[in-house]
């Protein structure tokens, strides 16, 4: 099948410099506040988006390489299939984040609840809207009963790229 | 900034042959069925995905050329800036769907709620998690009071190829 090229159209700014001191979600650290930095020429496109109050943003996990098809996630320690996990190396390392909008200045959107690096490449970013975004979700797989553990986990080197 | 290659890892199959004729989200008909392929290769990485009720699909607009910073959705009359919006042009045509997860046999994952064109090249699937996905949505802009409307929608041909 074809390539398909995507481009950065703007770039996330986060507190996190390292892999190893990353929140694994942002139910991780719920405060840490960051700024998403929109090309100049696209700021024309963030019109309205103030009232929405969450955003989707979609972004390149640009510190991964490769992936495996099994992968012992940091909630578990047996491994699982990698599409039945929210590990960053992927076959297209794409990563997706909820944040909650705090503001906005021109081409610049302040969001809470951030867990990517810093410096992470923008791909887009999508109203969240509930009609669409939250179904009655009725099982969690292996997760079920972990999420307490996660609000307290920090990252470490396991998904780092290897070279 | 630099390209991003992606490769599509499977294909999304829909009974919905043309742009005209999709719903213009999920919401738009919750019963349609679709098929989601995974390439063989990638399909050890869906083992323990049946645990999780509902699961997001990452994948291209590929039908789409182009796009604009203002956009009149289909659900308003007046145009909002494009990321305030889910229109599919848009700089990196990325595709999100929060879908149920019927069933799996082997590589094919059959997921209830589909919204896509048949033939959608898929990027990424990922587990959905409330804790992570499902915020206290506050305000959704000027989608406000208009999701009865989208559920009897169907698209048109404004997204289309131009080319």
């Amino acid at each position: 099948m074809s390539i398909i090229s995507l481009h950065p159209i703007g770039t996330i700014h986060s507190p996190y410099r390292s892999i190893e001191d990353m929140p694994i979600q942002p139910i991780g650290d719920g405060t840490t506040q960051g700024t998403v930095v929109l090309e100049a020429a696209y700021a024309d496109g963030l019109e309205d988006i103030e009232g929405f109050s969450h955003l989707i943003l979609i972004y390149q996990f640009h510190r991964v390489r490769g992936f495996d098809l099994k992968v012992k996630p940091f909630l578990d320690d047996r491994a699982h299939g990698l599409f039945a996990t929210r590990a960053p190396r992927r076959p297209n390392p794409i990563g997706l984040s909820v944040v909650p909008l705090l503001s906005r200045e021109g081409n610049k959107l302040f969001v809470g609840n951030i867990d990517v690096l810093d410096g992470t490449p923008l791909l887009d970013i999508k109203p969240f809207v509930p009609d669409f975004d939250s179904p009655m979700v009725t099982s969690v797989g292996w997760l079920a009963g972990k999420m307490r553990q996660a609000k307290q986990m920090r990252s470490d080197g396991r998904f780092a790229a290897s070279d």
